[in-house]
């Protein structure tokens, strides 16, 4: 709550606020605003008092601070840390951007398996290093080596004498610290799990990964998706005005060169529309419907991609199915604007035309919005960014090429191409 | 991973697959698998299967289950049930839909203020009825009334001897039973809570609520938004094509009247376009950009109003940003469109006036991509739904109108109504 006050108050006003609040401002509160407006507030605090702040926090918070400074700042503050502080945060800070490393705290409570239960109840309420809240217990040999793992209510509901490796549960669920956040939150899905031990390379524990961090995993790369498919980049609600513009204009100068693609296709008929000016006024309708269906399709495309229901198992049916499904829709509705055109014109022959060159693009936008995610995704490239704006080109191209080549040669229009 | 088999399955085999497994097959992978499927198998199962397998399952699962089939056969499933049982789902089932009630597992562990925790950990040790998992004990009183709860890491640290109304956190983020789950959700990532109780009108504990289900309740309202803005229903992969076809065929025909109603705008210039053909070729893309820009601002605004970053208290400030947003994209675009358009046609004038109705256009785009979801939420309809095409619909009628009319006076053309 002390995060929606920030980000409610100007940005002036921020500032002022955590300074006052002095030793008073739990940082933590940093980890649930804009990116912008935690840029602003810790860029604008000394280093010192950052060093101060961070070490009363989880790790896991004060690398998420961190990791978005330049690494000259994050070298001053990490200098001025107790030095186990400063190799952990560290080493979280070296496994790559997104991360489960990146995530992970490096808190967690960890016995041998030889102990019992009653032992380790006793350590838990004799150690006053524990961390602020914990879900599960790890076990580990004497080189960190994870073995296993207890939940909190095995421990519980088993008597004192039993031994930690008779209920343990060996370590399926053990992450790497390398995997991406996504593919981790998705393991967290699949098997509900509350918390997951994270290992090195030679399956050493360094860290546990927690369901709440998981839970903003899995609304960030949600918001990504929805955000990208919209055309818009990693905006935020508190950017200024010059930087909302500069993420958005990118897109709209891409739209800008297919839009004028789609120009230069019309502008090949000229002698064909001059002909019949009813064609200027119809073309757009084949175009924007051949669009809305085909993002329909992508829609669905780049949503099963990213829950990973689609792959290469499936991809056949599902063509297939989409490829269906746009003929039949296609089918319903050339035969409307068929009707609704040759009677507004009073000219059969322009709905016959118009309800031929829907079906075609209907068929394009299938292709299209299936075809396109697919290939992006298969050469590593991201399907929620860019197959909108390729989808939507080729149904506008082929929506106005159909109508317009159809009708140059159907109703005998133009000295045109066709 | 039973469920991603089933998935993987042809529907034929699906049935065949339950009925090899007998009573080996664990209906909780049923929870897991697309609505159509699951329906599909449990429509075609004996009631007195389900019944039998119903009580082997959390009860939030077997609700899971029931809720999707007609009352008749929940009627006829729960009469088969033990008396306590029935009662339990009948209340659960009798909770709105998308509810906390209807998602809350009403298995729980449940204590007296005035016991120790000594008395607690030799309770749980002796209890043959836990729950499967739980990561939460709750303090009622004899009535049942909510007084707190205690997390389990509070319990293993802390002495035997202590009450734990002592150690016990207060009720606030106790949950109603008639709370949307979306709501509930949002409490849950505000809290980072693990688990909530779920409460009754009386404040009495019915049931209590778990992060893995939370998790997949957040997944579902994410990919609701997203398919809704993507013109999709509740769609699955695994939908027929008639289902799929259905439930898309309604949007394109909303999108078909739209697009005639921009079609008898462009028909108004009919004199207009017959003399300078050109227009024609670029009308198209003062609409087309002026969607996508439309879209960018729709698509921040949807997202911001389902996180509840947006609100009656920042939504000034966000309107004026999107609007100078629009204006500075607007007159970047426009200088090149304007240039281009006046170059490839030899006509500064054209260039002039498609600048100008591409900068009239973004400012319409950007009012209506911010006011038309908040209006359509202020107004009680899910903004996700039928923003973009009414966004799309505007920035159409408003590109066309304002090029086609402005080159009908600027250029001297037509003798039409500009
Ligand atoms: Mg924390
Ligand atoms: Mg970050
Ligand atoms: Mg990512
Ligand atoms: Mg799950
Ligand atoms: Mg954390
Ligand atoms: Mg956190
Ligand atoms: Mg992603
Ligand atoms: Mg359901
Ligand atoms: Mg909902
Ligand atoms: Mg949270
Ligand atoms: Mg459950
Ligand atoms: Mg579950
Ligand atoms: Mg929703």
């Amino acid at each position: 709550e002390l995060g929606d006050l920030l980000e409610a108050l100007l940005p002036e006003q921020r500032l002022a606020l955590v300074e006052l609040m002095g030793s008073d401002f739990d940082f933590s509160a940093l980890t649930e605003v804009d990116e912008a407006i935690r840029l602003d507030i810790v860029d604008n605090l000394p280093n010192e008092q950052i060093a101060q702040a961070v070490q009363e926090l989880d790790s896991d918070d004060a690398v998420y601070i961190l990791e978005d400074l330049d690494t000259e700042d994050q070298d001053e503050i990490l200098a001025q840390l107790p030095f186990t502080e400063r190799i952990r945060l560290r080493r979280s800070l070296d496994y790559p951007e997104e991360s489960a490393g990146r995530r992970m705290q490096t808190e967690f409570v960890a016995v041998p398996p030889f102990w019992t239960i009653g032992q380790t109840i006793d350590y838990l309420r004799d150690d006053k290093d524990l961390p602020d809240r914990f879900s599960q217990v790890f076990v580990i040999d004497p080189t960190f080596k994870l073995l296993g793992a207890v939940d909190l209510d095995q421990i519980l509901r088993t008597k004192r004498a039993v031994k930690i490796e008779e209920v343990m549960h060996e370590t399926r669920h053990a992450i790497p610290a390398t995997m991406d956040q996504e593919e981790a939150a998705r393991e967290f899905e699949q098997y509900d799990l509350l918390s997951a031990a994270v290992v090195d390379e030679n399956e050493r524990l360094v860290g546990v990964l927690t369901i709440d961090d998981v839970v903003d995993v899995i609304q960030q790369e949600a918001e990504e998706d929805l955000l990208r498919m919209g055309g818009v980049g990693d905006e935020e609600l508190s950017d200024t005005v010059a930087a909302t513009s500069r993420s958005r204009v990118p897109w709209l100068l891409v739209n800008l060169g297919t839009a004028f693609i789609s120009a230069s296709v019309i502008s090949q008929f000229g002698a064909t529309i001059e002909e019949m000016v009813a064609l200027a006024a119809l073309m757009p309708i084949v175009a924007s419907l051949g669009g809305n269906a085909g993002t329909q399709t992508m829609t669905v495309t780049v949503r099963a991609l990213a829950t990973r229901d689609l792959d290469i198992y499936n991809a056949g049916r599902v063509i297939r199915r989409e490829v269906m499904v746009g003929l039949l829709n296609g089918a319903v509705i050339a035969t409307i604007l068929g009707l609704v055109a040759g009677l507004w014109f009073h000219n059969p022959d322009l709905g016959f035309v118009i309800a031929a060159a829907m079906v075609l693009n209907m068929l394009a936008a299938a292709l299209g919005g299936i075809l396109i995610p697919l290939l992006l995704d298969k050469f590593g490239a991201d399907p929620a960014i860019s197959s909108s704006i390729f989808t939507t080109m080729i149904t506008d191209v082929i929506g106005f090429l159909a109508f317009l080549s159809l009708a140059t040669w159907w109703l005998h229009l133009g000295g045109a191409p066709g």
